[in-house]
């Protein structure tokens, strides 16, 4: 079942060739979590996607709040446990041109999917390698322009790691699909919100966590020496929840072993979501 | 008509929602000019092509040769004088995950339509903004992950410019969709081919007739002062040709007119066009 618009499709061929999201990658995205039949978070992303739309200049083809009922519709019609929705909307078909069309016709659709919990990188952690943010420096913008961070992706694949941490001038800035964060002397570090990172909602939930739990938590950029000499590092994505990073670029972190402030944080994630 | 891989068809609606191309930008495309009737430079775009598609691990659909084959094939069937070919290439459908697919169906889609040369701008010349260069750092990549392009020129187009010239860290790259040359003092200057632009086939076609023709020219790269104190700038591209900027950020280059190196350099451009 595909929400295309506001009608409700099987065909997953509806797409036209000058859909300006398949030209110009001239949209933007969600990802939501789906936690026992229930969307987590959904006020929180359909806010982000409204806001990366408006940065964009996109109209949405109809309201939130209808676009909000359409995806609870869809959510309901499929019966999955722990999935995820994913939306998307572009500028829809135009004859090709760089600047925006003057009568755009914005094209939506949203589609539900099984996903378990990564419950054994939760536990376990992964390893990750270093590598050079090659991005625009409009990462706070949840666009369709992924080819950056597939490749990075690809690259940490390759390297047999979970994911690449990126690096502009020395200062870590995220990772290719997730935020990260330091923990050093039980303080704990990841990068301010700006045009270099992407806002992720999991990185909000962590800062409320630890507002909330009196941890000491600061929004600020960190070096790569200081994340090799963390005593944690952990990342955050909607998919992929929390989990601990255990060595980067072959260098183990702490004793090697995700750390108990990240096992807290896990913790205090997990009733979250038990709570929906 | 449109060429789908290896069939041509007359339905625009043929793409899956989990094309690669539409979810994450991830494909290569090129523009190829039709000049009475006939393909231009259509052999170092096909090069150009496959070089893009190797860049990011792409494979093609079929062999280049049959590609050309098809596009020619395709031209011959539409009766258009002066127009382009849009081709581009997708790692196609597969379920959405950051990282390449084991097993890629990659989807090429091409088709042909009418484009006059733009002869007012080739003879009066147009007005350009700055812009700082927000893109990724593999412009050298003719990738479908054209946001940013797509913002400065819109940036441009809400100033009543045509082109927005960009620069990262003082230094001019290139245009949001164009290569830029300055003249000063007879001598031409284009920043070098590296990550930081895309390697124009006009841009490439200027250095050769500059070099059979005695001029002077230097890929080195320029300042934003050096720009605004030139005697003469143009922008180079396969659907806009060699524009002369007269006007950027309101500042007038040179006497404000189009330079006669500029002019020179579009008599014998011209000259190459009329000889296919």
């Amino acid at each position: 079942m595909i929400l295309y618009n506001e009608k409700f499709v099987t065909d997953d061929t509806i797409i036209q060739i000058e859909d300006r999201g398949y030209q110009f990658g001239d949209g933007v995205y969600e990802v939501i979590r789906i936690y026992n039949g229930k969307c987590f978070e959904l006020d929180n992303h359909l806010e982000r996607m409204v806001s990366s739309a408006r940065k964009i200049k996109l109209s949405l083809p109809y309201s939130i709040f209808e676009i909000k009922k359409n995806l609870m519709e869809l959510v309901n019609k499929e019966e999955i446990l722990d999935g995820k929705i994913y939306i998307q909307i572009t500028r829809g078909k135009s004859v090709r041109k760089h600047h925006l069309p003057k009568e755009p016709s914005p094209i939506l659709i949203a589609y539900v999917e099984e996903l378990p919990r990564p419950f054994k990188k939760i536990q376990n952690g992964v390893n990750a390698i270093l590598s050079e943010d090659i991005r625009w420096t409009r990462c706070d913008i949840k666009s369709l322009n992924l080819l950056g961070n597939v490749l990075l992706k690809q690259e940490a694949k390759d390297n047999n790691c979970e994911e690449a941490i990126l690096h502009r001038n020395k200062i870590i800035t995220e990772g290719s699909s997730t935020n990260v964060f330091i923990v050093k002397n039980s303080k704990i570090q990841t990068h301010p919100e700006n045009n270099f990172i992407l806002n992720g909602i999991t990185r909000q939930k962590i800062i409320n966590i630890a507002h909330n739990n009196n941890f000491i938590i600061s929004e600020e950029a960190f070096t790569i020496e200081e994340l090799l000499n963390a005593d944690e590092v952990f990342i955050t994505s909607t998919t992929l929840e929390l989990i601990p990073i255990i060595k980067v670029d072959n260098k183990v972190i702490g004793n090697g072993f995700p750390g108990t402030t990240t096992q807290k944080f896990q913790n205090i994630f997990n009733e979250e979501i038990s709570k929906i």
